[in-house]
């Protein structure tokens, strides 16, 4: 290969490495356990993507593990340039400002990679795969742990009702049954003692 | 598989997602880029896997990208117990306070997968195979990049020799060679602009 290619092709890449430092500082709603301060979106990223190496035997089918944890590592670096948006919130600006900011940043990547790691984001969000149901389920219980043992976190926080929250959940059946049913219990009990509201 | 084991399996995977939220307070001494906060473990080990997804076309040997990342994603998690110790401090206690740590994290996990991700994290000190070196090269480049584009850094704020950063970088060679090639340039900078100290 040409070596002003393979120069080119390297800057492209740090570009990208270092364009991603500003994950760090995209604050999501859902507080850490220890400190109670909100998390951020590499934080969150990293934790999601251990999460899918120690969960994935619970998967509702069998998962390309590599796959998965790439998908997780990247599917929430379009934040950077669109911002966290709050899951009980409007999002009808989301999947444009999303799509920009996909563009712009897989972008920095050569043309190759661009397109896979611009093809996971889609696959992430599309849930129409063994590995991106999963990663969504990985996704979606994290928060919900963060909130069940951290007093009750954003349900309390913005009021919400169980049947926001079965609707906001319901993506961890679809990635792995074991874990939406080991779930409903903790969700019951959330409940009763008022973390989640009644209506 | 008896119900019961499962429960009990999949309640000792759910203990150890929930401990190693603790990594997101342990501060290092490398600063992110827009703010110039510190950063801490979590967000360190997404940067560290997600650049290795963008970077292993580089390593110098072919590597496993699945046990790189897992790798990547467990290397510093003893830091929950053991803390951060800075690269260019006294390092003397570290080995056992981590190897402590260890025994009580990964101890949560279920036996086999307990096992797994001990290796990898005994597999990511040794630097005796291709992933542990690729892993230890992009774990020594990010802080790098850090300081060279963030002012000097810890590089300045510790009044780092040349010396000292030829010692503390050179893993990045023997995981990277292109890597390390394409670096010196902005080492020399540094030591240019005074970020690195002559001596």
């Amino acid at each position: 290969m040409d070596p002003d290619l393979v120069d080119d092709e390297l800057a492209r890449r740090i570009a990208f490495v270092l364009e991603v430092d500003k994950l760090k500082e995209i604050e999501r709603r859902t507080h850490v356990l220890v400190s109670g301060r909100r998390e951020n979106t590499a934080e969150h990223s990293w934790h999601v993507a251990l999460m899918a190496t120690v969960l994935h035997p619970y998967a509702n089918e069998k998962v390309d593990l590599l796959h998965t944890i790439k998908m997780l590592l990247v599917h929430d670096i379009v934040e950077i340039d669109a911002g966290d948006t709050f899951a009980y919130a409007d999002q009808s600006n989301k999947a444009d400002d999303e799509a920009a900011a996909a563009t712009r940043l897989f972008g920095l990547l050569p043309d190759a990679q661009r397109d896979e790691l611009r093809a996971l984001w889609e696959e992430f969000d599309a849930r129409a795969t063994p590995e991106s149901r999963f990663a969504n389920a990985m996704d979606r219980l994290m928060p919900a742990l963060h909130n069940y043992y951290g007093g009750g976190g954003t349900w309390r926080e913005h009021s919400v009702t169980r049947a926001q929250v079965d609707v906001r959940l319901s993506p961890i059946g679809e990635g792995s049954e074991s874990l939406w049913r080991w779930l409903q219990p903790l969700l019951d009990e959330a409940a009763l003692r008022g973390d989640i509201g009644v209506a």
